[in-house]
């Protein structure tokens, strides 16, 4: 006997059916002996129609109210699936975030969660019933309701099976698992049977469609096994799981692609010390995220230097007058956008320990004649910005040539 | 300055413009010094929605469930009234059934509140802000969500003022006030400025229009004035209050009618002691409300008599087979239904120190044609049993007898 938790996304609940169909798959799996926790999400759209009515009110609604009405999207959900259950035959309780008691801390619409009381998941257990929690909703210290952000039931799935001492976290979605490439611009992508926690966080653009990032730390710091697979079939979808040596020989183990990011080039800073660090520490008090930076030192003797970097698309107009009022400040000659570029990035517990993976990546997009202007490594990752129009062509010659469009 | 509880119905917080609306009538009784807690229900329609969806899963929802459901009507209800006050500029937070706390029993989808905690409503008073609290919802001892039946917004509105020890409950309704009489079937009904809790209680057909019976109940347990007025307008409502000496002035305060009665009538029972009681003691195992119950000595000399009562139509095709069984086991001649009556009753403090009310109420009945089926009465109020063809008759003659139909 093995304790379960069955997280179900949106879609999956998405009709009094896509419930009904939950709540079988549920049964199924007690009826194998196996002890079920389920998590579910908002009815697909819910969440939305929720946050709608509180922008109605007002344009910039307090989070602290907005987290009061999004949590009821997930309420409804998690009792109308514990009367489905029940419906089937089964025995089922639903359980909120502050009944569980899922404390988080109190940075509202986008909280953390700190600690999982078990006992009354375990209680409900013990009576011989499916535990339906609510997703995405936690409480503060103070009582209040939170929630955990987009894609908060992933991290309240892996939280809740870390907590309980789970055997492994199902996470059921729309798609049957993780991919080697995005399947629609590279149609010979395959699913990856099993994955390290590494590898699926550097994969975070691709993975980011399946399963939410946070989720993956959470499940990596408490060693959960967790599978990704799909709601509307039996079939094995993806194991996301701590590394192993059968993982290493595999040289790369996907290629995934970012077009959420635009490039800044800052050219003619002068070049001293501490320039660079007062640039971007500038930048992190504004709240912005910087990815990839490059400084090149300038090819003229004027003692001058470029530097350029990445910022998502999403920041660059809140980003863009302070940044040039940072380039003025810092003397530079001129500041320059480009939003038409795409991150490609290959991922591999293998790269480690195999030399020049970097050099054959840089010749693959060479061969197909394509420019890199800027390049970024870790230790499973290299990534590369290339104009967006050779996203697909990327895609496809890295896939091609390290061999994942092959059978395993 | 008052500590003031003001109660808004689901048409209230119908929309979002009412929603709006609400919130500044809230401001302006804050604006005038005082402290205000108020207690919202579900948008109008919100709640038969959610428990469509309850009902599309499972024929029979359990009880626990649906109050999970249901209580998310108030709960985005209370957090979108708050957001509301936030955006005309005032400070709100809204509070939940399990925030508050208010203790129910375990009895779900019809709790009874058996304590209310002040302290997070003080406490958010304390800050300046205006306590949004979720109505018909409470917590049981197990964290269990609940809710207090349909109306139950009303208990709410009442029980947390009587635990804050505020100073009145304004109920804010689609309707101006308590009538005399029901304003549909006789023009000449007035607005009732000033009612005891015991005349409210016994206009209950009246009054729960207007104001659901069992918060009256509690106002009267614990002295909160209530005060129920439109949402619509400033006009002044009707008070209900405990009695004074200026409310005997009238010996008939209001005529109310109630058409939700059937007469059961049982001919030729045995007339020996204990036959009717066991009867009503049988129907009652059955949770079968009986209402009017008249025995009349059988005319012939064969020591038979009749029994006749009334039940809730509602409940008449759940008690016939019943019914009918008990008939035969007294050896019963025969059982008759009557649905076509409608019981009209006139309620009135000054009943008590005016004789000859009772024979005044028969005789302008029978100046009018009316035969009366049955008659009850108690301290304040005197009920008749006619056909219901004769309502709005019996009504308006009452009414303009007892100088109902007068500007006081």
């Amino acid at each position: 006997m093995a304790l379960i938790v069955q997280k179900f996304g949106g879609t999956s609940v998405g009709s009094i059916d896509r419930i009904r169909n939950v709540a079988r798959r549920c049964l199924a799996t007690a009826a194998q002996g196996h002890q079920v926790v389920v998590i579910v999400s908002a009815m697909s759209g819910e969440t939305n129609r929720l946050l709608k009515l509180a922008h109605e009110v007002t344009t910039l609604p307090e989070a602290r109210e907005m987290d009061v009405i999004a949590s009821t999207g997930e309420q409804v959900s998690a009792a109308l699936t514990a009367l489905a259950i029940q419906q089937e035959g089964g025995k089922a309780r639903s359980l909120l975030g502050h009944q569980v008691k899922i404390l988080t801390d109190g940075a509202f619409t986008k909280a953390r969660i700190k600690t999982i009381e078990g006992s009354k998941i375990f209680s409900t257990l013990r009576k011989g019933m499916i535990a339906v929690v609510a997703g995405f909703q936690g409480v503060d210290e103070d009582g209040d309701i939170t929630t955990l952000g987009r894609g908060g039931s992933d991290t309240t799935g892996v939280a809740v099976a870390a907590a309980i001492g789970a055997d492994a976290c199902e996470i059921f979605t729309d798609v049957d698992g993780v991919y080697t490439t995005d399947p629609s611009i590279c149609s010979s992508a395959r699913k990856i049977p099993k994955i390290s926690y590494e590898e699926m966080l550097e994969l975070a653009s691709l993975g980011a469609k399946v399963l939410q990032i946070r989720s993956v730390e959470i499940a990596m710091k408490y060693n959960v096994p967790i599978h990704v697979r799909s709601s509307f079939s039996d079939a094995e979808g993806t194991w996301v799981t701590k590394e192993d040596k059968s993982l290493e020989d595999v040289v790369v183990t996907g290629v995934a692609y970012d077009k959420n990011e635009a490039r800044v080039a800052i050219t003619g800073v002068e070049d001293k010390p501490g320039i660079v660090a007062e640039l971007f520490g500038a930048i992190a008090e504004k709240n912005i995220s910087v990815d990839m930076i490059i400084q090149s030192p300038a090819a003229s003797g004027d003692n001058r230097t470029d530097v350029a970097f990445t910022v998502l698309k999403t920041d660059l107009a809140r980003a863009k007058p302070f940044i040039e009022e940072v380039s003025r400040t810092l003397g530079a000659r001129a500041v320059r956008y480009d939003e038409d570029i795409v991150k490609v990035s290959i991922v591999g517990l293998g790269m480690r320990s195999h030399a020049g993976v970097a050099a054959k990546m840089f010749r693959i997009l060479a061969q197909e004649g394509i420019n890199i202007s800027a390049i970024s490594t870790s230790e499973i990752k290299i990534s590369c910005l290339v104009a967006d129009k050779y996203t697909e062509l990327a895609v496809r010659a890295l896939h091609q040539e390290f061999g994942l469009s092959e059978k395993r």
